[in-house]
């Protein structure tokens, strides 16, 4: 194999790929990233078992500048192939593998040479049927993703949670995530063939694997889902992301969702992710991690306390407050995640009682059962 | 005590002072800061008693937005303290010392109450007796302390290499840092009144407070220098830094730069830089972290090598090499640290043989014997 590329264009695609390798992997030619030239251009694929990348860089655009001389192929040592390409100084270089793998690798006056692994010995990704595929927007997909893996669980003490849960059904995506302190949805409208929409899924998708694909696409309006038994493909113009899917059966977690509330609060969420912030200052000091939400007819307050340090109190500016009297402690860090969705928007904010879970909802939905996007979270009991 | 300021010149001069504030510190006083206020204005202080900053913030300045209702002074935990004033709202902030040095700390709706310590239990600063001043060109100075602090040792088993030695003697301040494997040496001109030029000063300050000095002054064209026998105090504006000197005899280190050489290169300082940043890619995978130069009449060249990983090799660009044919190894990190002080200059490199010191030059020195800006390294026996 050899060949000449722009440097640039190299180093955005192997940043991409390198996502999905790792360094801590066991095995050794996973911590590689395998380059190929074919008559389509260069293909750089990484993998860490979990999470599989491959990213073609057509010969076509003109702006890759790709020369290829030779076909073939190589694994190189992905860490220190990229840190080679970034300290180079011209604005071409050339790749060249010669005898026993070993690789040139050459820019301006400066030649490396790196011991490479043989290709053949890299394993193949997983072929997926591409006959049932899912167009998704790709902006509104991302939020999604933004919006629900918040609540995905960290501890694998049940793995099943730390994914997000999607359900294809009825033109609809449903995509769900908990940690069993609190839970976040959103619903989204899909575009389908009719003969699509009869057809259904539901997977359980590393919540890891959905944040770096969102981190990788960008400008392309849509992309492709393609789903099997265990494993997902996202497709978006050159870029192949594969994903496990998590094994199991996700909670049926729609009885979790209060139906209805005897208190609510309208205000801007990012006025009270921000005076969140500053009471979780105090809490996060404490042995507890709570603050104290104290909402009557005319005032809403917001307090904590750390005994060591010291206090703080805020009265909030909100848009309207219904209901019964309310006292109630939660832990802000699952406050201020979820506040966070909802960026400058005005949300309601919907209890049933200082020990039952509430919802924070878009102020401006049109309907009480709208579910569409949910964020809730499961009080503290300080007494 | 109670005062109103503007918080974004509160979050500022906090944040000069706590350079000075370690939260690992055995004196538990010291994690905080002294804050006064009289009728100057407001005074910060911290210490983590090597290092002590005092910034007066004064109320003649409009834009500081001060108003001084009690005088009086109050120590509260600095870290805590200065991530409260950064999340409050409001432009304006108020601090009031209540009952039990509670002080309240209050910003638009929010009120915060935290648990001061008493200001009289918080250590003094030494008093320096100001009679004796040296008046320092801040930029060039700071770029006296870059370009020494470098070769400062960051181990403790030679306490006194951790310093820079600074002597000043006939109107001239000479700086000299050496970790025992490389040398930086500064020579710079300074202003005294006559009085002054006949007394000699010789001290050792450590590497680490001149580093934070460096960070703190920035817009004064001169700050002053005060030495007594085992402390030093500049003063800049508004600021008072303190800092202990280092207590012992400095090793004489005109011994060990070299007289004469007997083979010399003139180079851009930024290109060998950059190569040597390529070659020690691979210097850092090895066991031996060391680049090898080899320069003869038409070639000069740099390459280094990892059994493992592979190697490197680069033909520089140079203006002139004169002299013996050589092949020297070093270690590239210290060779990037001696370049990076050079900027986008041309540089001489003088070496006299492959197993000792050679030095670091500007190209444009006028006379050979000029030792104002020398950098030493001592090369890497590889056989």
């Amino acid at each position: 194999m050899k060949f000449s590329i722009n440097r640039q264009v190299l180093i955005k695609h192997l940043s991409d790929v390198q996502r999905a390798i790792s360094s801590r992997t066991t095995i050794p030619i996973l911590t590689g990233v395998k380059i190929s030239a074919d008559e389509n251009g260069i293909v750089l694929s990484g993998s860490d078992s979990d999470i599989s990348i491959e990213t073609l860089i057509p010969v076509s655009e003109e702006n890759n500048q790709i020369e290829i001389h030779t076909q073939g192929g190589i694994v190189l040592p992905a860490r220190f192939f990229s840190e080679i390409v970034k300290k180079l100084a011209d604005e071409k270089i050339t790749i060249e593998v010669k005898d026993h793998f070993q690789t040139n690798i050459t820019s301006a006056k400066a030649s490396f040479t790196i011991n490479g692994i043989d290709v053949n010995n890299y394993p193949n990704f997983p072929v997926i049927d591409s006959n049932e595929v899912i167009t998704l927007p790709t902006a509104l997909f991302k939020q999604v993703i933004q919006h629900t893996v918040i609540a995905t669980s960290t501890q694998e003490s049940r793995p099943i949670l730390t994914g997000v849960n999607m359900t294809i059904k009825d033109g609809k995506l449903t995509a769900v995530a908990t940690d069993s302190h609190r839970l976040s949805q959103r619903i989204i409208s899909i575009a389908a063939p009719e003969s699509q929409l009869e057809k259904t899924y539901n997977v359980i998708i590393p919540g890891k694997s959905l944040v770096e694909l969102s981190r990788i696409v960008e400008n392309q309006p849509t992309i492709e889902m393609m789903i099997t038994e265990n494993q997902v493909l996202f497709k978006a113009e050159n870029v192949y992301f594969y994903s496990r899917l998590l094994e199991g059966y996700y909670p049926d977690t729609n009885r979790l969702i209060p139906a209805s509330s005897s208190t609510q609060i309208v205000l801007n969420a990012y006025d009270l992710l921000q005076a969140t912030d500053r009471a979780s200052l105090l809490s996060h000091e404490g042995k507890n991690n709570v603050v104290k939400l104290s909402i009557d007819s005319n005032k809403v307050e917001l307090s904590g306390n750390s005994p060591e340090v010291g206090n703080v109190e805020e009265s909030l500016a909100y848009q309207s407050a219904s209901g019964d009297p309310l006292v109630i402690s939660f832990n802000p860090d699952y406050m201020k995640d979820a506040l966070r969705t909802f960026g400058q928007q005005d949300v309601q904010v919907n209890f049933t009682s200082a020990v039952r879970p509430f919802t924070v909802v878009p102020a401006d939905r049109e309907d009480d059962n709208d579910n569409s996007f949910i964020q809730l979270i499961t009080p503290v009991r300080t007494y």
